[in-house]
This record gives C-alpha cells, sequence and structure tokens, in this order.
C-alpha cells in the first residue's frame, strides 16, 4: 500500500477499505506517513467526505493509536458529554454535578480553550489548588466517591488525533464533518464511556456556522456511536450569542454556582440548555424513563443542594479550596470593572459570538496559541442578551480587567458583535433538534 | 499574510491576488511555508482550480523564483516547442533542425524521460560523446551557429517548480490544470523565449486522458501566453498509440534521422505532427504568413537535406560523433532481436501508448526513478498502428534487448497493451485541433 495512492483514492471520491484507513492513521501517528502527505489526504476529505464506515473506521483506528481507559470496574452507566465548543458555555459544571446527584455516573476527560472558545479545565482551574492532572485510578477513585470527575485528558489517549489536529490546525482542515466526528468519538471511546450526549453548537460563535452542518455533524456522530455500541445522543444549540451572561474563567464558575445554587431562573439559556442535556444523560444511563421524569429529578436535585454539594466534592477532592465555591465572587477579583456601552439604541438584534469570545480572550481569559498563560479573574458579564433594548448610554455589559495592554483592542472587538435595530428581531430559538440513534 | 487563511481561502473557491500568490511561491521556494502547508493549498487547487488571472500570476512569480536566461541578443524571434510527453515522441529532433533551415532560431532547454515518457536529453545522449549540460555563452553560440540547439535546463532555473513538482509527485496533486500550465510555462519564459509552440497530448499514454481535459490545458496555457505577450499556440494530438514505430531512445534518434533524410512517407503520424509543428513554429516566428507557406519551405529544408544538415551541426556542436548520424543503426547495436507476436488475430482497435513505454522502461530504455540507469540502445520496434491487421503468428513488434532481467516482464506489458477485434476500428484522428491566442 503506498500514500500516494491512497490519496488519489480520496481525491477522486472513493470509498477506503478498514485496512487503507488503519494504514493511513497507524502510518501518520507511526511517523511513516509524513505530514505533507497527511495534509494532502485530509483536505481531499474536506471535499470529498467520508461515508459511515470510513468515518467509524477512522474513528476506532484513531482509538486504538494509543493507551484507553478502562471504566469497567466503576458501577452503573458511564456517562459522557461533549460541547463542539462554545462561549460562555459552562454546562458541564452544572450537568456533571447534577446527574450525579440523580445517581448518574460522569468520569470526563475535558480540554483547555482555544482561540474564542473557553474549556472547562481552565475554569476548573480557577479555583485555587485544582489540579486536573490526576492518574486514572485517583480519577476512578474520586467518580466512586462523588459520581462525578472532570479532568484533564491523558498524554497517551489518542495520539493520532493529537497529531492530526496540530496539523489540520495549520492546513485549514479544520472544517471537516468526518474529521470533526472522529476526533470527538475516539476521545470518547478512548476515555472508556458507555454513553455519549453531545452539544452541538451552530451560529456565529460555532465552527457549525449553519444548522445544516451541525445537523450533518450531529447525525455522523450518532450514526458511528451507533455503529460503534454506544448510545449517543446529539442536542443541536444555538450560538449566535454566549450561552451564558458571563465569559471568562473564574467568572463561569461563579455563573455555575449560581445556577446549582437555584439563584438563576428557569427561562434562562444557560437553565435550559443544562436541564436537556442532563436530562439527556439520565435517561442514556438508564436512570430515567422519559424526559419528565428526568426533569423532575434534576429539579429536585436542584432544590435540595444535591447538585452544588457533589460540585464542592469534585473540586475538594482534586485539591481546589471550597471557600471559593461558597463565596465565587472571590474567582473574579480583578483591577477594576467597567462599564461597557454602545453608541446609539435600539433592539440587538445580533451579538457575534466568537467576537465576544475573542474580546474575552483580548483580556487575558483565553489563548492564542496552546502555550498562552491565561488570568482566571478576567473577563465579561453582559446585562443584555438578543432582542433586548438598549437605552442610549445604558450598559451592555462590563468588563473585569487586570492591566490594560489589549483593553482598548478588546472593546473594539466586544462593541464590533452587536448590532442594534429599531425594530425587535424575532425570537430565535435555544436548541434546534435532538438526535437519536 | 498566513498560509493557513491563504488555503482555507483557496478551500473556499476564493481567488487569491497576485500578491498572496507571490507569497505562497517564495515562501515556499525559501521553505517559509512548509511542504504539508503547500500539499494541502495544491489539494485545494486541483478541487477549486484557478482562474487565469491566478494561474498567470503563479507562472511568473515560479519563473522569478531563480535565474532566468536572457536571448535578447540572439537574432529573430526566439521560438521554443514543448510537449506534454509521450511515448515515440521524437519530434523535437525532428522539428528543432527543420525549423533551424528554415531561418528559425529554436534555443530549446529539454528534460528527461520519466516513467513511461521518453526525454529529448536521453535520446540526445545516446549519440556517443553528446554533453546536454553546456552554459549558457556556448548554448547561445551554437544557437548563433546553426541556428538550433537543445539543451538540459539550467539548474539555478525555476527552483519553486521544482521543489513544488517533487511534493505534487508524492501527494497526488499531479492532475491540477492550472499546476501543469504554469509548470510548463514558468519554465518556458524563464528560459528567455519568445514565442511556443505547445503539443498537448491526450489519450491512453497522456496525463490529459481525455480531449476535454486537454482542450482546457491548452486553452488555459495559450491564455496565459497571452496574459504574459508571449505569442502560443497549442496543439492538441493523439496519443492512444505511441506516435513514431521506434520506443527507446537511440530508436528514436534513428527515426528521426530517417524522417530528416526523406525516408519516411507523408502519412505517417510522425511525419504529419513534425510538420504542424513546425509549420506553426515558422508561423509564430514570424517566418511564415500561412501554414501553407510554411509546410512548403519545411518540404524543401527536408528534400535538400539542409534539416538533417542542422541536426548533424548541433550534435556535432554538443561533443557528438556525427558518424553516429550517418549510420544510425550504430545507435541500437544490442545483444539481440527479439520477435514479438501476439495471441489471436484480427485488427489492432486498442494500443495503450502507456503500457508500451512501460514495456520500454522494462527493458531499459527508461527510468522509474530520477536516478535510474539507461541504456540507450535498448527498445522497441513496432511494425503494426491502430487498425492494422494482424495475422495469427505474425510479429507486431521487434524488441531490442540487452540482458533479460525484466524481459519477460516488459513482454507480458507490451503484449496487454493490445486489443484485438474481428472488425476494423473506425479510424482515429492524428491531431484534433489547434488553439491560438
Amino acid at each position: 500500500m503506498r500514500m500516494v495512492d491512497l490519496i488519489e483514492k480520496k481525491r477522486l471520491g472513493r470509498e477506503h477499505t478498514k485496512e487503507e484507513i488503519g494504514f493511513i492513521v497507524n502510518g501518520f501517528a507511526a511517523g511513516d506517513v509524513p505530514d505533507y502527505q497527511m495534509s494532502a489526504w485530509m483536505m481531499a476529505v474536506c471535499f470529498m467526505g467520508m461515508s459511515e464506515r470510513e468515518t467509524s473506521a477512522l474513528t476506532m483506528a484513531m482509538k486504538d493509536s494509543g493507551d484507553t481507559v478502562d471504566l469497567s470496574d466503576l458501577p452503573g452507566v458511564k456517562v459522557d458529554k461533549h460541547s463542539t465548543g462554545g462561549v460562555g458555555d459552562t454546562t458541564t459544571l452544572v450537568v456533571g454535578p447534577l446527574v450525579a446527584a440523580c445517581g448518574g455516573t460522569v468520569a470526563k476527560m475535558s480540554g483547555r480553550g482555544l482561540g474564542h472558545t473557553g474549556g472547562t479545565l481552565d475554569k476548573l482551574e480557577s479555583v485555587p489548588g485544582v489540579k486536573t492532572s490526576v492518574s486514572i485510578d485517583r480519577f476512578k477513585e474520586i467518580v466512586k466517591e462523588t459520581g462525578v470527575c472532570v479532568i484533564g485528558q491523558s498524554e497517551g489517549l489518542v495520539p493520532a488525533d493529537q497529531k492530526m489536529y496540530a496539523l489540520r490546525d495549520v492546513t485549514s482542515t479544520v472544517q471537516s464533518i468526518p474529521l470533526i466526528a472522529s476526533s470527538v468519538m475516539s476521545k470518547k471511546l478512548a476515555a472508556g464511556t458507555d454513553a455519549i450526549v453531545l452539544d452541538v453548537k451552530t451560529g456565529s460563535g460555532a465552527f457549525m456556522q449553519t444548522l445544516a452542518e451541525a445537523r450533518l455533524l450531529a447525525r455522523t456522530m450518532v450514526k458511528i456511536g451507533a455503529l460503534l455500541n454506544k448510545k449517543t445522543v446529539a442536542i443541536i444549540t444555538d450560538m449566535n450569542q454566549p450561552l451564558g451572561l458571563s465569559v471568562g474563567n473564574g467568572l463561569e464558575v461563579k455563573e455555575a454556582v449560581e445556577l446549582l445554587s437555584g439563584k438563576i431562573e428557569e427561562s434562562y439559556p444557560l437553565y435550559e440548555v443544562c436541564m436537556l442535556l442532563a436530562s439527556h444523560m439520565l435517561m442514556v444511563s438508564g436512570l430515567a424513563p422519559t424526559e419528565a421524569y428526568a426533569r423532575e429529578r434534576l429539579k429536585h436535585a436542584l432544590a435540595s443542594g444535591e447538585g452544588l454539594r457533589r460540585l464542592k466534592c469534585m473540586i475538594e477532592a482534586l485539591g481546589g479550596d471550597t471557600a471559593y465555591i461558597d463565596a465565587p465572587e472571590l474567582l473574579c477579583q480583578v483591577e477594576r470593572k467597567l462599564s461597557v456601552t454602545l453608541e446609539g439604541e435600539g433592539y440587538i438584534s445580533a451579538m457575534d459570538a466568537e467576537r465576544i469570545g475573542i474580546a474575552a480572550q483580548m483580556l487575558g481569559a483565553g489563548r492564542e496559541k496552546k502555550t498562552d498563560p491565561i488570568d482566571h479573574a478576567v473577563g465579561l458579564v453582559m446585562h443584555k442578551r438578543m432582542g433586548n433594548r438598549v437605552e442610549k448610554g445604558e450598559p451592555v455589559a462590563t468588563f473585569y480587567v487586570n492591566g490594560a495592554e489589549r483593553l482598548d483592542e478588546a472593546l473594539a472587538m466586544f462593541k464590533s458583535a452587536f448590532r442594534l435595530s429599531a425594530v425587535k428581531p424575532p425570537h430565535a430559538p435555544m436548541v434546534y433538534d435532538v438526535i437519536t440513534n
């Protein structure tokens, strides 16, 4: 088998065999297939796509390229939740503890933020003392004790994906549905999960900018799950504005704590998406026969404070100081807070989530490159959402600032995210679809 | 400017600016743009194509990536001829001397054979003593003295093309019309030519297997020529069978000498294609107002022996022994000659030129890799052409063989090129189209 022939095969739109996919993935992971052939092949995949069989084979080959985690000695159905990446999306810190409080087993490996999107590890580490790199044995112990644990992905997991992702990032081959789907699913499978609930974002702040693309990605991942015997559900949610009001690590933990403390009302989008995700996590775990039943139990876990207690247990087990969860405002102590106003007045008809994410990144909350340091306290809190009216001079957000190096740049970026119109725009849905296998 | 953004731009099918093309080509030639980004970009070009403006800009950027040859001190219009690569195509050795004999100035840089296709340098070097790597000054001297000189491409010419071609070869990105067109045209422009006649091959032995592709490539190159103020003509000719009867270096020189000696009749395809190419070379040189006038002069140069004399002058100037031109059978002295027969009988309805070229390569006439040695004397001579009848046991070719290592393989490959049918197939044209700007 020669890689150049396999590149040609894909360029001509033909279907690879399982053996060919294995040759490509293992060859690339081992360094026998050079970067320049892999990038050409991945670009051909961007144009020609892959069949379900090819995508499943790619997922398995990637999973098998490294270590895998065995969670079979943990009780119950191990359920994982994955978001394709958003802005102001702190759902993991809410649904993990809530599902655990309802009897679920949430053993989750998570990632860091990159570009305009945030990452759960960074949010967790805003709590002083938290260490997200723990051994698999300790990880399992924590899950056994508290029902939930979120840690960083182990080094040896899915090395082919790590290498492929780094190459895709610099060759404009990120935007390929089979490559995205196999990357996500191979990591979930390697991490030993039994069931997966996916949150596929669509809109201005998401990789999938159109609903059609998001639906295709969701269907592809659900199909891979079915072919590989993992119960998989995908929810397609809106990312035409940040999900929560806070963007920034400590600020988002604070918002999650507020939700778990019952301080956030039910009409609030973050509340709704968390409830939907958590309901499906309970259902795929076999702990709730219907969504209505699941919601009942989740509301009870919220009202009783059991969800919040599970979050604190997990933070404590990871070495964190729970005093910061009791008083989460301590997580966002900054040099100054700045009210941000827009020019003009009217109804908010657009608030580009990507630009808002980049503004927070410019304040120091996120990274441009993987090695950039971040400031866990900085970020921004919005006071308005899509469709809200803004009066002349009325603040739309508060910036949490340390230092002022890129403040002007961040302000300009933030303001450019908004469009005001004279008429109230139609209400946009928060959840577009639920796709099951 | 970032290469990843330019890859994305091309992936989305947008048009590059001249500056962007310059950034890509110069960056790649300098090693600032790594192979893995270049291969991804070239694959995107395979799918999305390039506009005429982009292809011209690419051609100029490639030309400007290295040295260029200044032929302006040579008299008259400097005319070049280029073939996209064929089997049994010895036209350069015929048309160069003939055009020179009619007053043209043919200063040509040529290449070596690779895979199933032959190269003029290898053919020239089959004449003992010939050195095809000479200085530019000596090259120009020879052109001044004899009107024609064919040498190897200088080292420093179009380094970007050399590097791009090596990468395309291993990433299945050879088959892109703008990449092929800019590769050919940048080399011709760097070699200092004023006018170009292109022989675009189509059929089983050509890169462009369909007429539609060949036409598109021809039009693209002619357009580039027009945009860059070089008189350019493209002729589309058939490569569903070898052009001449001989395939092999010394054997092809012998066939060229026979043609220049008036020993080959006018109905013969090699004769017809040589006349057509040479006519257009005279016309673009301003030496003939019409094709009819050009043909008259060329026939005269043939009949008078002036064409043959020019070939001998050039061979002599390059250090070659002209005794071999006087007795060209000396160029193909081999251990043994072998008559080849096919099974069955009937009319030849297919004779795959690529397979015949590979058979000759297996006999030692060609290279698989650039560094392989070749045997100038070996090869094959066909006794039949498409549409001819073959009786049971009648030889269709003679193999010229030294050693027997891959003889069986070569025989099997050669025989697999043929298809015999009970009915005479329709006559296929030799020349499909002439495209001018």
